[in-house]
């Protein structure tokens, strides 16, 4: 499994002192998420220096990548405004050693759109579905597609949509069957989910 | 509008006073909703013989129905659990001389059943979605088909679905533009607003 | 239905790029909602220019509006909070080719208000209802007005009304027969919705 | 004040203990409020035939009413499903000797019916108003009256209304000012709240 | 009833606007409450010459009070940081004509604190209670004093505690009888219940 | 600590399946919970016999009870309603050899029958208070005592007390300093929390 | 997929009528989930005949199970209690011809039982978590157990436990890295992720 | 036990205010909780020179601290962004003359280690358990610790675990027997509710 370090529920003094530390005493892979602008900037230019930074999806590699793995996964996110939340999915992927792909706004609104990239998706080994507002992406794609969907609903939207609660609930009330859910907003998480379904690319346990 | 009584929140000693009044004062069409097996036990056998009553749809009508008037509306459900409250609007537009019919099973898990059908909807001048669960039908509609659709979510389900407030949050968080959402359970309220639009039918109001 | 750019849940930088886009490759109209002031202030002056903005709703419309349609909608506002979710509505309309009224200031706590102005309502197609608190306004016209009723919940308040949540249910429950309702703050959806049902004016689909 | 045992918290086996104890030891009036069927069936003969019982409002007095003071309430209530908590205000206040009238069925859905006793209303010293769902009347009323308004919510209703907080929230954020509210159902405690301003009759405390 | 313009809920322009046009047109008493630190700022220096203003309740009078009238409040507030909110009230009902005292760090974990204070809180006509947290201070005062009492929970602590919820439910769930309760924070609210209660003191309506 | 079994969340056929295997396999006291009147009727009488059973606090101690220890607890609860939850605690103290005294009906909406009881109260080594609705006790128990007080909230109540949300919330915010809370009905925890701190009579761990 | 009907959603005469068609019309294998006691009464003798049908888990198959596939589940559960959800998951995954253990009474407050079961608990290929309460199981197994880790929280549980949302909260919010969730009660949806996971054990798609 | 400010729902004024009327009239210890920097920076130099200060906790002690007393507390965190809670606690307490010990980053996904401090846990009298998310960490607290232990959720978090709901929840339902609970974020609560406790290691009261 991937080592990260949650950042954003951190004091920007509590990052500084984590980050110190671990670029001094290990050359491992290391991940920061929710890293905040106002965090990195109070980080020492040498250790930003071995960081590799996305600000769109807040992550940061130490000491680059854990060793490529068998699999692939795309991460399937509904419209431009879940992008964050499906870019720390796709680098936590891509650090795990993940190979992974990205197919953004193919909401169910314009179901065309989802139907033309449904190819795509099928060739993946697992789905990431990253839906706010209803979440209704994560049914019909649990509908059409036959691997294991991980969806993670955002806190994208307004009104009863605030907060992400409405997608959350939409997505564990699924009509399609066996999809599982993780936190709002927590595309780390999921990507997490889909590490440990790819060791069963092995084969059976016993 | 239709002029109806909502029964289920009354006691039965004050639904049979009212309808034994009704019954005796008037032979203009009246709606009985939310009639409970009880309560129409408890009617006179004078008046019960005088009731078009359907009890899945725990509706009455008491005098026959309001005259024909033009339009179609479309009832499509998403599953047999919500055949009782698609029934509740499909049986008020009858009673209000309104042209209707009913579409089940044809959930957004099963996306083919919902396009084998989706000729069949769009001849209609309004749609009436009923869902539980993810309410993933609306939006899948509101995509599909360009007529006023009224959601109506139901409150059927179960752990984060109990009570309807997941696919009441689904409905009005909908991708979809311009679906507008009645009370959860509320077919009588569906089948209404669907009358009111239909005057539109006659043309501007000035 | 009006093709809509919802701003408020992006990154200015996603703004940026998607209008500036918009503006090389289209000259038809589109609409921008919820643009906040920071992501105007970040789009190039020559975009800015081909903008129609409004800051109260905190709409823009870019390239015009939609051709005339027929049809007439009437957006009732309780008090001067709700005037910005009313102006969403208005501008959306405006947008689309609709003529439009916006009453405001006729909360049901002075109801001689708002029957000073009941016969311009009456005259209207369709009623958008708009109003936070208690959201009675929404109740008494149903009770008043025989047209569609779409009745927006607005987020202002405090206490037991913070978020929108109390105008809402209230708006849902209503005791007024066929309102419908769309999301807390939606204004563009009670257009969009409106939109919807004006295609009824020209007679039945079948 | 009056002397009350809230019956529907107790189980039979106490109830029947605390009122037997009553009726032994003391002349004076008590008032039983959600006095169960099942608990008035276990009740000893003797007992009974000393009690005042209604079954709408599942109320008791026992040894008859406290002395008539000075001051009129009226109770209004928006419909027939109200009426039990309307009732149980109205026993209420009875017991506590003050002079009282009930008002059923003026929802706002049609003013007409409640402008028609407005008369009436205003005659009072001080109204209690019932209402479940919506709570329109609340603010109508508030809006209309300059006497003080006691607000019960009440809980009937399905899917928003469900359990009473819709009507609660709508009391609480009501438009018109200085409406002051109670427990959802508590028609107990609004009477209570009238019996504590009625000494207000009598002139200032200082 | 004091006529009284809510300025939290609306745009420091829409707030210039009117609070100009109120000082163009009427010299008759007005009141301006949640008047924000910006919005006061914006006013024309002409204006705010004419208001007197008060930052801890963010309250501002124009053109003075309404004449003095009978009866005698007592706001009593259970801590310190309940103070802007019992200012609210007091300053309205001061604005109203009606005299009033301030009670302030009574709450009940220090009983004797409020015994000492008794004698005074029994002087007056009317109790206003403004309590946060658990509000244990109103169904303590309410089973001490005979008087009207009217609750205003408020938004003030953290935890469950957190918008004032919690305050709002203890105090409709009060184990005392005939205490009747405004929205959170409502000071204005609170005291405008006071006059109408005040009116009262005049005797009998009919 | 004691061993018990919460039998209210288990099927019948499961309670009796444990019992018969406890009275089968052990002479130790083992404490049953929640033990509805439908699992007592179904188990064996030869079971039944060795049980010692009270159906008010739904509690059955099987093979007496654990040895004495030292310490004193005073349950005090608000109401007679609450005299099932503060059974369930006294009798699980009971259970495990702790002395324990029950003091019911001290609510403070009545101060003086509290006071009264103050000096007993206050010769315990802990408190354990049981209080529904408002929870008033617990706060001004919280400053009248300086032992530790475990706070018991209640479901007894109705509207916005429905569930004992209200008294948790009132509890776990009380403003009286050092008062622990525990879930709500759940008088056997309160007793379990006692023991534990029963323990430090015997002086420091280390 | 193993196709299903959801029983429990459904009207005894809507439930009689689907098995009735289902045993006329095919002899694949289907199942049925939430039967209750009183739908399995109302079944014909001779489809009855044909079911297998299991009590706890409310779970009955119908034509057999489906062909055998690769790969082992375990089923974990805290408690007693939590069976029943369990047993919809082992009787879903049994139907599905997956290979399974379950393994009950396990929870963390007696981590040593946990710890005495953890080397079969690692021989699976997946693992379910079903918790009720705290779920706390879920999270100490994410930390202990490298497969893929399913969590099912359940209903079981009273005060802020009731209806499964503490469990639910908890599972998603889990300090462990990569647990996926399903919907409260959801054993049959548990299993179903598990089938889509085990179809990865034939290697990546592409 | 202490005597504390709570500063954090108090204005900047009232604060300083408060403390520069402490340090002027008293010279016993007095805790300030929750002071915010920008209070801080508003006090006078003469009054800050006389606080022992903690930035991370937002605790100052002015005037020393009380006595010591007998007994050994131990402060539990589950990570790094739980230690300003676990500060307040830890401040408290040594505020309060009792001696203290932090152990932080011991949650349960990393069993070892909280495992490799349990000798050290054994030893305090009272353990003080600071968890956020699923606060698992109370659970397996409770199961391997016999002393009292007090629960501290904490708002730490995102999606679910937003504002400390679900953790308070968590510890709420705990699995472990006889757990109490304190308000979220509440650490300075918990060290009270340890001082009330510690006063037990005298021996019995009575």
């Amino acid at each position: 499994m991937p080592e990260a370090v949650l950042c954003g529920t951190k004091t920007t003094e509590q990052v500084v002192a984590i980050v110190d530390e671990l670029a001094a005493i290990t050359t491992e892979p290391r991940l920061l998420t929710r890293l905040t602008d106002e965090q990195l900037a109070a980080l020492a230019p040498t250790v930003v220096a071995r960081l590799d930074d996305d600000r769109l999806s807040q992550t940061a590699m130490l000491n680059g990548t854990l060793p490529q793995r068998a699999g692939r996964v795309v991460v399937v996110a509904a419209g431009t405004s879940d992008a964050a939340v499906a870019g720390e999915a796709a680098r936590t992927l891509t650090f795990s050693g993940v190979q992974c792909q990205t197919i953004v706004d193919v909401g169910v609104a314009g179901l065309w759109r989802l139907e033309a990239r449904l190819d795509e998706i099928r060739e993946a080994d697992i789905v990431i579905a990253v839906a706010g507002m209803d979440a209704a992406l994560v049914s019909v794609l649990g509908g059409l597609v036959a691997a294991p969907i991980i969806a993670v609903p955002t806190s994208v939207g307004y009104g009863v949509a605030t907060g992400g609660t409405a997608a959350l609930h939409s997505s564990l009330a699924s009509c399609a069957q066996g999809v599982s859910v993780v936190n709002i907003d927590n595309g780390f998480g999921a990507a997490c989910a889909a590490v440990r379904m790819l060791s069963l690319l092995g084969g059976p346990a016993s």
